[in-house]
């Protein structure tokens, strides 16, 4: 069967890039700062709008990404045949897609959300491990065909998030080395780290021995949230990917700047 | 400033009933058991299947019930209209609707949700506190008018939940308390607390002790999760709710069940 890393690998080997391009379409109307360009709106439904932006970005930047994520907090109201739009175009354009929706809920709830997902076609979602049922989360993910990887929220980028993962503790482990214990042993796909300034360079290579070297890494918080490339790269392991959302999708040249984090990220990977 | 709190309480006085029915319309094709039913299956597509099942059951649950739980992860794909059109309905019923969606995010993503679900307009949203920033999560749904109430997961039913919410530790404290001790002191509007068997009256009691008599608790586990009818109406204190699911919205006489569990409650509560 066709699995969701096996795809990743073939990715990574062809693209050269760690690139994740984070979209998270906000309406003008949303908030002040980081939202769809007005030639997006006049004519348009908030819908079309909003699948406009994202099939354009996505075309700008699909030759120096890997991913692309999609922020379920952005996509409310998107029906089924605009999700499979989205879908197909990154899978046309040898994207891997990410949707961001950090499930985490009861087995038959988690069920019929993957159910969802394998329709519209994405290819792994985000989840949170709290909920405590990640092995059935994870074998309803892996029993679609392709499988549906599972990319388990271990880290947070925010700084808020220090409490309930880094503080908090299951026996002595602090909670984040806890879920990438639950990430191995129930075979998750990979982890979210967040590569922000709570998160020291020791946290990442802890996380990344627990969970062994074949497991995908993303990193969030590049880019606005101020994440430190250099400590991903150099200790993150080999297969992780970084996202970058509003810096790009909300850049005047999307196209060049997603080159640039690009050439960036692979040239801290060279002196590796 | 009309809050969410207010149009509880006030619910709470009218109608005399503390049940809250839980929405989640599965299609035939998704499981085995509690799908909806067939006739409403024919000539309609999955959008609207859904849409005539949940405002069918809503109209016959209206008369016995309080609130309204729409769970997510059956959602997928449902168009703004249609989610306006439920919240509308639930209005016109006198029912809180509360949209579960287990929102846990970092700011500028919770902010986009919460902009979503207000133009949605559902009166309330479950969250997960682990990412730390309840605080600003509730500032933007207490800065919406009305209110958009946010109520916490505090302890999950599922078993499984017992790692992450119980035996996990926030200094000597289990993470389920430092939670509701969140839920205080961010004055949010209530907490999710399981209603099975591993959590014990005790553990219901300290949580109530903990946000105070005032918030909302809601327990969902009763009917297909055999949660403890008894355990929650007893010492979840005066303003609870409790969410039954499958056992109403997949009987073959709803209005009967709703009306017959609104009752059992009452019951109980009159006994205590």
């Amino acid at each position: 069967m066709k699995t969701f890393l096996d795809k990743f690998y073939r990715l990574f080997k062809e693209k050269n890039t760690i690139l994740c391009v984070g979209l998270d379409p906000a309406l003008p109307k949303q908030r002040d700062d980081n939202v769809i360009p007005s030639n997006y709106i006049e004519g348009h439904d908030e819908n079309e709008t909003r699948l406009n932006f994202c099939l354009d970005i996505i075309d700008k930047v699909a030759d120096y990404a890997i991913a692309v994520k999609l922020n379920e907090q952005y996509m409310f109201g998107i029906s089924m045949n605009q999700h499979q739009e989205i879908a197909d175009y990154l899978k046309r354009r040898d994207l891997l897609s990410i949707y961001d929706c950090k499930l985490g809920d009861i087995a038959e709830s988690a069920e019929s959300k993957i159910f969802w997902i394998n329709k519209a076609g994405y290819d792994a979602i985000t989840s949170f491990v709290q909920p405590g049922n990640l092995e059935q989360m994870i074998h309803f993910a892996h029993s679609c065909s392709p499988t549906i990887g599972i990319i388990a929220i271990t880290l947070m980028s925010n700084p808020e998030a220090r409490k309930y993962f880094l503080e908090s503790k299951f026996g002595s482990s602090p909670l984040c080395y806890e879920i990438a214990n639950d990430v191995r042993k129930c075979d998750a796909d990979g982890c979210v780290v967040g590569s922000t300034k709570h998160i020291l360079a020791e946290t990442i290579k802890k996380i990344r021995s627990i969970i062994g070297n074949e497991k995908i890494i993303l990193f969030p918080g590049i880019g606005a949230q101020k994440g430190d490339i250099e400590k991903t790269v150099r200790f993150g392991g080999s297969n992780i990917i970084i996202n970058v959302g509003r810096k790009i999708i909300y850049s005047n040249n999307p196209e060049e700047v997603a080159k640039e984090y690009s050439i960036k990220f692979n040239e801290i990977k060279s002196t590796r």
